[in-house]
């Protein structure tokens, strides 16, 4: 593998000093980018798309083509396990992931195996591996999974879902069964996440998208126990490089501390809380990557310039942060308000290091 | 007007002794109610049914004809301000509220006043009344409103919203504009809670439902700088008692310090943090009302019955706790299920007292 050209993201996510502060952007190759919809259309459906390693490789870097960020992240979806698990991942327009066999009782979870990432999910690894190739040391690739807690509740709910009441309503009236498919999903994701390190991934991270859905009790017992299992099944090293983790809880900020004792290296932060004051509680047991409102990308060039630096200055100076929005970028953001935001991090913080 | 029997609900609110814990639920008088149901049927539209004070008096009285709730909510919906000014508010079946007219340009928010309640709204102070005198002193009635930056949330976006780019589109570039509308609504807010107030509230509440997709900063200058407002505004007594009032931003767990500032006597807490770790950070400022997971009505009343124990031993002794779900009863409760939640805050919590 070529050597890396530019180490900022795994130097920050690593606590160590950087020139100026790494940045990358959630669904960075996304809907928002019309070179992202031409290959989009080309593939056939999305599914298709995540399956093919080429075009999984051509999306994954057509970010990278546009604006100078620090990482690369694998082009695939949260749901891939569940799916080679056998549940029938569908995505219908306009409205999102559905199930055609969702996880409803006690012989469904039984039936439910730890996946082997090296056959039903070959495709995600060989993607890595084009994708490093084609990298050529340029950024660190980040691989990724969802966490078992929002993997559970898409395969229970069978869908997208505004009340969880199927999935909290197995959580609170069988917990034993909760825990049975919550387990049997954190050792695939460890499976899986391995496999992506083998294959090349430089990083990784876990996306628990509907932890914050949870109470303080339940998320501990439900959600951040998993994530913790996961980060103590990882590889840590490849290519005599450490690889750092990163957890992500969406709405998690009331949890920053309890996440902190996991070993992972780093914490996603969604926008809803200050950077500064996650800074200040979870001290230097990890680095934090965020915050930004995705929705301040609608907003001009000035403002979002504006915004960069309030959260730059309240990070404050030292290490340990990288640059991103606090979820995913959305597809009606113009690619040019993009630049101003990419171009402004680094601009700006050079003065912090 | 009757003397009330049951103060439970006011006392707490006022952080006074009570001989158990009172409860009600956030939109107790809903669709999971069979009788409720059959009147809306009758009714013709939602708005129909808001519109005609008989009819929002019968559905306010039939949860506490069933349960031994603590206090009544006014039936009324979030949206009557917006509906009051002209933007033509419609409930499509399965599609949430939409205004025919919403406010997008400058043009739109100066051509906005300052409602008059004794006008346009004529119909809730009409409720209010009809309500207290069918009350005839059996517990307190709460009246309520939409917190400025929910009402602007929907007024922006025309309907609801997962990205809310509109209504943040017009803050991060038209901070001014937004000001302006926030403004307008938070005086028509006053008008509005006080004429509710003087037509025998007892008590009253602002919902902000859409606070908790803000950034800390943003939070403070675009919603809760309104609520301050609302509360340095409102009457506080009326027939010679104090009419305590609540503020509630879902999830705003993370910002409970600074709602404790505004001089509201009690804030509404969603389940996402433990109302005992609240308590802490709030001290004796305020009283807390909240806060179990609506999901939890979903399980057996057993484990309805355990998590009302839970919950009661996190707030601990003492004053100042008012008993109440993190958000809104699900449509699809079994109406048996909250007679077990009901009974078990009554039940369990005399101990604390």
């Amino acid at each position: 593998m070529a050597d890396l050209k530019n180490d900022r993201f795994l130097r920050a996510l690593l606590r160590k000093p950087v020139d100026v502060t790494p940045v990358w952007m959630m669904r960075q190759a996304g809907r928002y980018l019309p070179e992202y919809r031409a290959t989009r259309k080309k593939a056939g459906s999305f599914m298709d798309l995540c399956r093919s390693p080429e075009l999984a490789c051509e999306v994954t870097l057509q970010p990278l083509d546009r604006y100078p960020l620090d990482a690369a992240i694998l082009f695939s979806d949260i749901l891939t396990i569940p799916d080679a698990m056998g549940l029938g991942l569908k995505f219908n327009t306009g409205e999102g992931p559905t199930f055609e066999r969702p996880v409803r009782s006690a012989r469904d979870v039984a039936a439910l195996g730890v996946i082997d990432p090296n056959a039903e999910l070959k495709y995600v690894t060989d993607a890595v591996s084009v994708i490093r190739k084609a990298l050529n040391g340029r950024v660190p690739l980040i691989g990724f999974s969802g966490s078992p807690w929002t993997l559970a509740t898409y395969m229970v709910e069978g869908s997208s879902s505004k009340e969880y009441s199927k999935v909290k309503g197995m959580m609170f009236d069988q917990p034993k069964l909760m825990h049975q498919l919550l387990d049997t999903l954190a050792q695939s994701v460890i499976q899986y996440l391995n496999a992506q390190i083998k294959a090349g991934a430089q990083a990784v991270m876990v996306f628990d998208t509907w932890g914050g859905v949870l109470t303080s009790r339940d998320y501990r017992e439900f959600s951040l126990q998993y994530m913790t299992q996961i980060v103590d099944g990882l590889i840590n090293e490849n290519e005599g490089q450490p690889v750092p983790s990163i957890l992500f809880t969406k709405g998690g900020g009331a949890w920053l501390e309890d996440m902190a004792l996991s070993k992972c290296n780093a914490l996603g932060v969604d926008w809803t809380i200050d950077i500064g004051e996650a800074r200040n509680r979870v001290g230097d047991k990890v680095a934090l990557q965020g915050n930004m409102d995705p929705c301040i990308l609608y907003a001009s060039p000035e403002r979002i310039r504006e915004e960069v630096a309030t959260i730059l200055a309240s990070y404050g100076k030292g290490e340990g942060h990288v640059f991103n929005l606090g979820h995913g970028i959305h597809p009606a953001i113009n690619p040019e308000h993009v630049a101003a935001f990419i171009n402004a991090v680094h601009e700006f913080s050079a003065q912090y290091h």
